[in-house]
Order: structure tokens, then C-alpha cells, then sequence
């Protein structure tokens, strides 16, 4: 069957070995070959062909589900349930999304896109069938790193002990976003190697060998033993405690060991993992000859050459610079650590990792430890970096209230891709992070107007001593402004004039600033004067900033990249309120709604962020202010 | 030495088995008699009373560093340092802490009460020392229970891949909060049970005996072997596997076992499990013989009767209410299934539990699991309900985010103790509950005004089809309302108008309305009419009431037991501003500060949520408005 023409993975169920793989290779191409344009998650995907058209031969989707963790995986699930032709729009606004969606297809029955939920999803849903007592089937497909997440682990624990039946696929790449890390990877590293069969065998035997013939009584249960030996040696005795039917490891490139093993899960009892050997990259050179995870998510390529097509930024990449900025202060400041739960490619501290290998830590994808670890070198004087995307943060929220801000500890936040993330869709945007630690008390907030603010914000943040600071700074590259040669330190809480005007303040800071500048020229030219404040520190306030703003009694429109619940806006409404001053204010940002997948100048135009929006909201604010004369 | 003179642990060092067994003695008596007055955690304490010693007298604190996990069960360590004549003011208000404190004592140097950060501070503390290379032990005390919480997961694996010096003290008394769960404590069980010496060699045995002379050679090392599998069969492979040492299982009660251990551990390099067997309430009959944990946390009661002294409460415990609704409900809508983590007994569950034994489940302190089963539950079809302390949601946050709200989940959250919780103190507070959820989209939130209120809330829930809601109530009893025989449905949305005025308007929910009602009754006697709001609906508002606001006119006093940043008040500002209303408005709530421990009343007085303060604050709006004559 042509990959166009699949409307459901119905055929799969006739087709024999030579055929799958026949439609592997295609499936291959075709990824290979639309990726280099559209980009997405090439390793990913290429690691899990055969994986899937296994899954959907042996299961019945949609009867049966599949729970893809992560969910960047799913692309071949995608093509196998009649979606080949959406792929031109992959990961573009209103086009197919790069992670399961409900609203995609019947056979997307659980959305992703942070790690290490499906094992509690699937297990959700398996106790919904025994409870309505039908009798399909649920697939969790995992990978090792994914595991090593805490709600994982606590999955993983509850379906042991409830024995329930559903089946683990448990996706080995041997990487996860970044090499793994963890004792979790070494016992599933030491599966991997002991279980190969003829190694296994040797090693059994061996062992055997040394046994004597204690008590004297020989039973005649070789083979039973051995497998009793096997079973606790090799297979995964670390499940095998936790109530699971352990099989593999599969090699998951090859189809009709696929097919067998995921037909004995099908027929087991209880809870069952499958343990799948596969390679990311495989069938692309490149991105299977890749160590360090390049080929993980990727923008355009050159297929025949394996290079990336480089688009030109105007600035250094923020995260870049960040890494830079620590490493420069870690030189001096020994107190300097930095963690990271599995993202030294994602916020580039590949360069913190060679220069002070001691002093970071990856603990693997584990946000919660992540950030009481860094509370507990606080409490000994260290000065801990967290480096978190602003959506991941999200999994520590209760960490960074009870553990740092409560008790205070001078924790360093490093909040990567704060704001609109794009393609990566609802599930990534990093707009949240403003309204969900603002009521923490002891927290201070910031985010620099460009890269060079950045730098003196992190410089400020680590010689900042009074408790948890955090420094937001968006996805992407810089806007190619000079950069200081000195790092300064900005006073805490101080806010900037970049415009002064008499007819309205624009309140912002970090990415929207540019657009208020913008508005503010544009409205300047039809005769409005606005002032423009940049509002660095989000907490605390500018006292003295207010209270001149308060006595020119300008109408305010505050602007930001971020929720508007609980946001900026609603904490100068906040601020304002509780100094007892009227005002008139206009709030823009992000409305009640989950933001969708597209770039980020798309986003913010269907979210009614944009230079246009500004200027015309000032505008009706000064006619408002004009013609009601309110608190003149 | 007695007990009020102990300044310091240092006398410990000199002292010999038989002086701290009379310690020891003197100590269970000292708790128990002193926690039949003030109340507090008297199991969990009387279980860790030589454990607490054999630690004090091995290592030094507070050179070396002890973490409590959880922290109830720190008693024993505070009267070792200096603080037995503190007891008196145990858990009140501005008297001694029922957990760590670091301003308390240098020998407190990690603040908990939510479960299992213990690891992961001890990770940072024995990563700091090695960057500093000083010498100083860290020591974790953590439970079964708490063992099973994701982040102690990820923390664990994380220790054991760093090969980190540090001892871990699993304090396993069988049983956590409520009686543990979990397929780890099935783990823990058979090595509990396995590990008694005699027991163990009997497994053994039997196990070698069946073993063949495979191969032909009988290698002479029969002892070897037999300490080879018994490391492997009993000895916690588990803990091995992650690259631990494991110690145990000790006798919790044995002082001279556990100083041997301890010792033991002191000196071994890499990380340390010491499985420490205890018995919970040890010492006091009563207390021991609990099978429930009805122990755990209790208020005065009689020593010689082991009875717990009732105080009247006017109306029945929220908690039971909830249960009872949800029982009435689950005996007609066979979708309703209830998940709680670790709570049966603090939700008071028992009766659900009895009931519907398949429909309960209680996954242990794993909230991030529960909320993301729930989340697959409603994928399914069915209607589950997340019965949760709203302080143990924050470790769900992103779950609710991101798997619940963004798929817009029917998801019923009952949040058990929002508002102050008292003498628990700050780790406990539920007050963020709301700032939290409030930016999150399709949430919807409300909290009763009494327990009849309540009941309709829970069945209103139970029956919502359009996505997540949330219905909070407070920690204790109803307020001894009449209740009615039908369960109603409360328009989602809608809020109630209480008292109608003309001079301004309270808008309030939950525990702070009898305080509005008391403040109408003082204010009308003045000659000052307001109107009174039951805003029971946090999130949706209800707009024509709103509009009604509006139009008249009134300024606004908002009273919340709650945060105030990104609060109800905060959402009133937003609204008002949103429909581009000038509003007169006085924010009510808890400020920016965690509130620490005391009774409800203390607290409530110190952040200044009194009814003298409502009648104070309206009277200042109302004079402000007259004066200004703002916005008429």
C-alpha cells in the first residue's frame, strides 16, 4: 500500500514480514525526506518503525490504545491512522501537530508532550475497562529516560501492586533527550548487555558452576532453575520485585521478534513490559552515527550531506549566553553549581560541562529533585543554578514554594524558553511560569530586554544573596544589540524609562519589548506620546517607577508575553489597588486559552499581540482617558 | 541526665546501653504524657525514640547533618537539642514547631512537612561538602511511605549513580500514613519478613537444596554462594541494584543493634540504605495496638483510658460530608471512582473504602500519579474524583496543567483543608490552592458556604460534564447548618446575594462569609448597608451578578482565606477591568508571607482576617467613596 492511501492500520493485520518491510524503508524515506523541510523529532521517529508497525499488526487501535510518553514518537502512528498528507503542514499553525492530539484522530486517545505520564494514563484507563468490564488492551510506550521521572516511578509502582493488566513497552534507546543518567540507566544497561542470550547463558552457567551441593539433596530441575537463576540474574529481577512480566530485550528493528513478544504481552496476565532495543537515527547515517543527540528534534536539512540548514539570527542564542555568563562567574565564584534535569544540549551547557564537569549535574529527567537538590546546596552556602525550560519548571512547582521559597535559599533560576515556544505546541509554551510563582512569597522574577540585559541579570542574580531569583529569557537568539564587555548588576526591583511620554505608559519587558518601542514610534507619529518602562522585575515592583507614574496619572497598558490570569497586568492592578490609586489599564497578553502549535509571529497575531494591537489599544486608552477625564 | 537540663547531644557520647535505655524511658514518658495535653504526632515519635538516640550519639550533629522526611517525627531530636521545655507551647501559636525548624535550633538544618524531599536535600547537602571537601556526614531519615513519593524515586536513582556518600535510614514501621500501598512496599515487605535471620536461612536452604550440580564442578565456596543469594534474594537487590549499600534490617528498639549499624554505616564509603525496623507508638499501648493509624496525629486525650478527648463541633466533619455525598452518588452513577494519595484516613474515606472497595483507590504519596490516573480515567468515560489535601495538589500542579486541564478532563477535584490548616503551620497552609489553578484554562473552582452548600458543590461536580472542576473545603467542621434530603445542582457560575445594601458590597466564599455576615449585622447597626455575596463560584464569575455590581455602583470589599496575590480579589480587578469598569475595591487576604503555626483564630488575627477588620475596611471604602465621590 502506497503511504498516501492508508486511511487506517487495518491492512497491517494481512501483511506478512517481507511486506513490513517493504513499508518500513518507505516510512523511512518519506520521514527522511519531508523533515529535511518541515522539520521535527527525525531520531525519534526513525528509531520506533518497526516498533509501531508492529504495535499496530499485533493491536487493535483504537480499540486497544496506545499512550505515546512524550509523545514525539508518535509520527508513525500518525501515517499508520490515515495522516501521510498532513505532514507538509507538520508542527505549523493549524497543521498537524508533532505530538498526539484527540482532535487529530480517533487512535490519538492520550496527548503528550511532557515526559513520564503515560504509564499513570495507561493505568487510568485499564482500571476504567475493568470496571466496565470490556476487554481491550492499553499500551504504554516509554522511553528509559522518560522512566526515570518521579510520576513514572510512582506508576510503575501502583500498577505493580494492583497486578493490573497492561502492557509497558519500555522504548531502550540507550538515550534519552540527552545520554541518561541515573542507577535506573545502569540496571537497565547491565539487562541489556547480560541478557543477550548466548552471554546470559554463559554467565548462568558459569555461576551454576560454583554451586555446591549444599544440604546435599540435588533436585532435578535444571532447567527450572535456571530459569529461576535467569530470571533474577538478567530479566530484570528490578521489575520482576515490582510485579511485572518481563520480556526481552527485544531487538526492535526486527519485526518478527517484535511481533512474537508483543504477542505473548497480548496473552499475559497482569502487568507486563516489553523491553525494546531500538536505535535513534536508524536508517539515516547521520542521525544514527550521532552521539550527542543533534539529530534529536531538527530544523531543515540537507538530506544527502546530513547538515542542518542554518538560518541567520540576529544575536547569540539566549541560552548560549547564559551558559557563557555562568561559566564566566563559576571562574571566580566557587559556590557556583549548575543542574540540569537532562537538558545540557536543549539550554547549550555543553560548555559549563567542560570547563567545571564537577559542577554540573544532569540528574536525568527528575524536575522535583532537580530543585530540592539545589535547595539543600543552598542550605550549605553553595550558589545552585537550576537551568529549567519555563514548561518543565511547571513539575517543580511544589519543590520551589516548600522547599526553596519557604525556607528562602538563594536558588538561582535559569528559566529557558519563557514565552512562546511555537512549534512545539500547547504543551511546551512557557507562559505560564509569571502567574505561578508570583504568589510565592520571597520569590523576585526578572527578564532582560535583550541579550545584554541578560547577561547583568544573571551576573545580578548570582551575587544576589536575599533568596530564590528568577531569570526568564526566551527561546531562540538575541536581537544582536552590543554586548557590554563588563557584567553589572542591576538593583533588584528596578525598572527602566526607555520612552517619556505624557500620554500613556506602556508597562513590559523581556520579548515584547521591541513591539512597544515599535508602537511607541508609530504613535508618535500621529502625535500620541507614550511613555515606554521596562519592567525587568516582575517582583518585586519599581516603588518609585509607580508612584511616578501614579502622580502623572497616565493610562497604563501593560503588555506581556504570559498568561493574563494572575499575570503582570493583574499584579499592577494588584499593586495599584492596594496603594489606593484609580486607574485605567488595559492588559494585554495571553487570554484563558491553551495556545496551539505555529510560529511564534502567527501565535501572537491569532492572540492579538502584535505592534498593530498596541498601537490601537493605547490609542482607544488615551481616547478613553480623554473623553471620560476619568481621575483628572 | 534529666530531660529539661539537656542542652546539647553531646552527653550522649559517654553514656552506655543501660543510660539510654532509661532515657529512652524517660522520654516515652515525657511524650506521652505532654501530647495527652497539647496533642501532636505521637506514633510516628514514640516509634523513632532510640533510633533518634543511637543517632545522636553516632554522628554529630549538628556538624553532620540529620533530615527528617516529612519532619513529624523530629520530637526527639528537639528535646536532645535543647528544646523539651517548649512542649508546653507545641504546635501553637508562636510556640514550638511539629516540624524542623531552622530558626529554631543550628541542629535543624532542613525544613520539611510534605513527604519525601529528604533525598534530594541530602543530595545537595553531601554535594556541597564534597565541592567544599569538608567531612561532615549527611544522614536522611525517611519512611516506607515516603519512599514511594516520585521525587524520593528520582532521588534515590539519582544518589545511586552519583555512588554520593550519605545514609539513607529507611525507616520502615509498616505502615506510612495510612497503610502503604505500592508494589515497592511488597519489596520492602518480603525483605522484612525474608530477612529474619532464621527465616532466611530456611529460604535458603530449601533453595539450595534444589540447586543441581550444573555442569559437574562443586566449587568449594558454599559460604559465598549462600551470601551471594541471600544478597540477592533478601538483602534489598533492590537498593544493591541501585548502587547502594544495604545495612539491615535493624532493630529499630535495640539500641546496641542500631548503634552498630549506624556505626557501620558511619564508616562505609558511597551511599548507605540502613533499613531500620520501628513500631509505630511504641511504648504506649494504645498507640501500639492501632492498626488504623488513628495515632498519628492526634489532639489531647485521656493517658490511662487511651481515649481521645472530644471537643463538640457544631456541625459533621467536612471530610465525611464530602464522603458521604460521594457515596450516595456512586451507588447510582457507576462511572464515579475515587483516587487518593495516602489519605484515606485525613479524608476520611473509611466509608467509601467499605462501601465501594473496587472504586477506591489509594495509590500511596504519589499524587503526580493520581491526578495523571485520574486524567486517564476520564479519557474513559468515567468520573473520577481526586480526593486531595490542598496543600499535597501543589506536588500535582503540572499534572493538573498539563494532562487534566489541557485535554479539559472531567475531572472532579475534592481539595480536603484549603484555607489555614493551624497548628500544622506553614508547610501545610492551603492557600495558594487558588492562585495556582486560577490561570489554568478550563478550570472551574468553588468552595460552599457551609457544609449543606458543600453537599450540592460535590454533587453539582459529580454531574458537570464541560471539562476539570475543583471544590475546595476547609480543614474541620461544618457550622451545624440544616442540611437538605435532596441533592441539588448549583448552576455553574452562579453566586448567591446574601444581603442586599446600597453602600457597598462584599464579595466572599467559603470560611470567610460568617465573617461577612457578622460585619453586615455590626455595619447595619451603624447605619451602613452593604450588600453580601456568597461567591461560591472562584472561577467562572457570574456576570450578570457582576453587571448588577457594576451598575450600581458600590464599592467592593473582596475577603479571601487565601492568597492575595493572583487571588479572588485579583480576579475581581482583572474582571472589573477586562469590562473597562473603574472599580472601588479593598482586597481582603493573606499577604505575600507564609503563615506559620497556630490555632486557626491566631493566625486569621495576626494577618488581620477579623470581622473587626471587614467592619473597619468597608467603613474606610465606603467614607472613601463618599469623599471622593469617585466614579458617580
Amino acid at each position: 500500500m502506497k503511504l498516501e492511501d492508508i486511511q487506517n492500520p487495518q491492512f497491517l493485520k494481512s501483511y506478512d514480514q517481507q511486506q513490513l518491510k517493504y513499508l518500513a524503508k518507505d516510512i523511512r524515506q518519506f520521514l527522511i525526506s519531508k523533515l529535511s523541510v518541515t522539520g521535527g523529532h527525525l531520531g525519534a521517529n526513525l528509531g520506533v518503525v518497526e516498533l509501531t508497525l508492529a504495535l499496530h499488526k499485533v493491536f487493535d487501535s483504537p480499540k486497544d490504545k496506545f499512550i505515546w510518553d512524550v509523545g514525539h514518537q508518535a509520527y508513525i502512528h500518525k501515517i499508520l491512522t490515515g495522516r501521510m498528507k498532513q505532514f507538509d503542514t507538520l508542527r505549523q499553525y493549524k497543521g498537524l501537530c508533532g505530538f498526539p492530539k484527540r482532535n487529530e484522530s480517533e487512535h490519538d486517545v492520550w496527548e503528550t508532550g511532557h515526559s513520564s505520564t503515560s504509564l499513570s494514563a495507561a493505568m487510568g484507563m485499564a482500571t476504567a475497562r475493568d470496571i466496565k468490564k470490556t476487554d481491550e488492551k492499553v499500551v504504554a510506550v516509554i522511553g528509559d529516560g522518560a522512566l526515570t521521572g518521579g510520576m513514572a516511578l510512582e506508576a510503575l509502582n501502583h500498577i505493580g501492586h494492583e497486578k493490573k493488566d497492561l502492557i509497558v513497552i519500555l522504548n531502550d534507546n540507550e538515550m534519552s533527550i540527552a545520554p541518561n543518567v541515573g542507577a535506573l540507566h545502569s540496571v537497565l544497561g547491565r539487562m541489556r548487555t547480560a541478557r543477550k542470550y548466548n552471554k546470559a547463558k554463559e554467565e548462568l552457567e558459569s555461576l551454576i558452576r560454583k554451586i555446591p551441593a549444599f544440604g546435599g539433596k540435588l533436585a532435578a530441575t535444571a532447567e527450572r532453575l535456571k530459569d529461576s537463576l535467569k530470571y533474577m540474574l538478567v530479566s530484570g529481577m528490578f521489575f520482576e520485585e515490582l510485579g511485572y512480566t518481563y520480556l526481552g530485550p527485544v531487538d526492535g528493528h526486527d519485526l518478527s521478534d517484535l511481533e512474537e513478544n508483543l504477542q505473548y504481552a497480548k496473552k499475559t496476565k497482569g502487568p507486563v513490559i516489553v523491553h525494546v532495543l531500538t536505535k535513534k537515527g536508524k536508517g539515516y547515517k547521520p542521525a544514527e552515527l550521532d552521539q550527542v543527540d543533534n539529530w534529536h528534534g531538527v530544523g531543515p536539512y540537507k538530506i544527502e550531506l546530513g547538515e542542518k540548514i542554518k538560518t541567520k539570527q540576529a544575536g547569540p542564542s539566549y541560552s548560549q549566553l547564559v551558559t557563557d555568563t555562568l561559566v564566566t562567574m563559576s571562574e571566580t565564584d566557587e559556590r557556583i553549581v549548575v543542574i540540569t534535569p537532562a537538558m545540557i544540549l536543549g539550554s547549550k551547557l555543553e560548555k559549563y560541562a567542560e570547563k567545571f564537569p564537577d559542577r554540573l549535574f544532569d540528574v536525568g529527567i527528575a524536575e522535583q529533585h532537580a530543585m530540592t537538590m539545589a535547595a539543600g546546596l543552598a542550605t550549605q552556602d553553595m550558589k545552585p543554578v537550576l537551568s529549567i525550560y519555563s514548561t518543565f519548571l511547571q513539575r517543580a512547582y511544589d519543590q520551589l514554594l516548600h522547599d526553596v521559597a519557604r525556607q528562602n535559599l538563594n536558588v538561582v533560576l535559569t528559566i529557558d524558553r519563557a514565552g512562546l515556544v511555537g512549534a512545539d505546541g500547547e504543551t511546551h509554551q512557557g507562559v505560564f511560569d509569571i502567574a505561578f510563582m508570583r504568589h510565592m512569597p520571597n520569590m523576585v522574577i526578572a527578564m532582560g530586554k535583550d541579550e545584554n540585559e541578560l547577561q547583568h541579570l544573571v551576573h545580578t542574580a548570582l551575587k544576589y544573596n536575599d533568596g530564590p531569583i528568577a531569570i526568564r529569557y526566551p527561546r531562540g537568539n538575541g536581537l544582536g544589540v552590543e554586548m557590554d564587555a563588563e557584567l553589572e548588576e542591576i538593583p533588584i526591583g528596578s525598572w527602566e524609562l526607555l520612552k517619556e511620554g505624557t500620554d500613556a505608559v506602556i508597562l513590559t519587558f523581556g520579548t515584547t519589548i521591541p513591539m512597544a518601542l515599535e508602537a511607541w514610534e508609530r504613535l508618535a507619529k500621529e502625535g500620541i506620546s507614550v511613555s515606554v518602562v521596562n519592567a525587568r522585575f516582575i517582583k518585586p515592583f519599581d516603588h518609585d517607577m509607580m508612584q511616578q507614574i501614579f502622580k502623572a496619572n497616565l493610562p497604563i497598558l501593560t503588555l506581556e508575553e504570559a498568561v493574563l490570569q494572575g499575570g503582570f497586568g493583574s499584579a499592577v492592578l494588584e499593586y495599584a489597588n492596594e496603594h489606593r490609586q484609580p486607574v485605567l489599564l488595559d492588559a494585554m497578553g495571553i487570554p484563558d486559552v491553551f495556545v496551539e502549535h505555529g510560529s511564534v509571529t502567527k501565535l501572537l497575531e491569532e492572540i492579538g499581540l502584535t505592534t498593530d494591537a498596541v498601537v490601537e489599544r493605547t490609542k482607544q486608552l488615551v481616547n478613553e482617558k480623554r473623553k471620560k477625564g476619568l481621575y483628572t
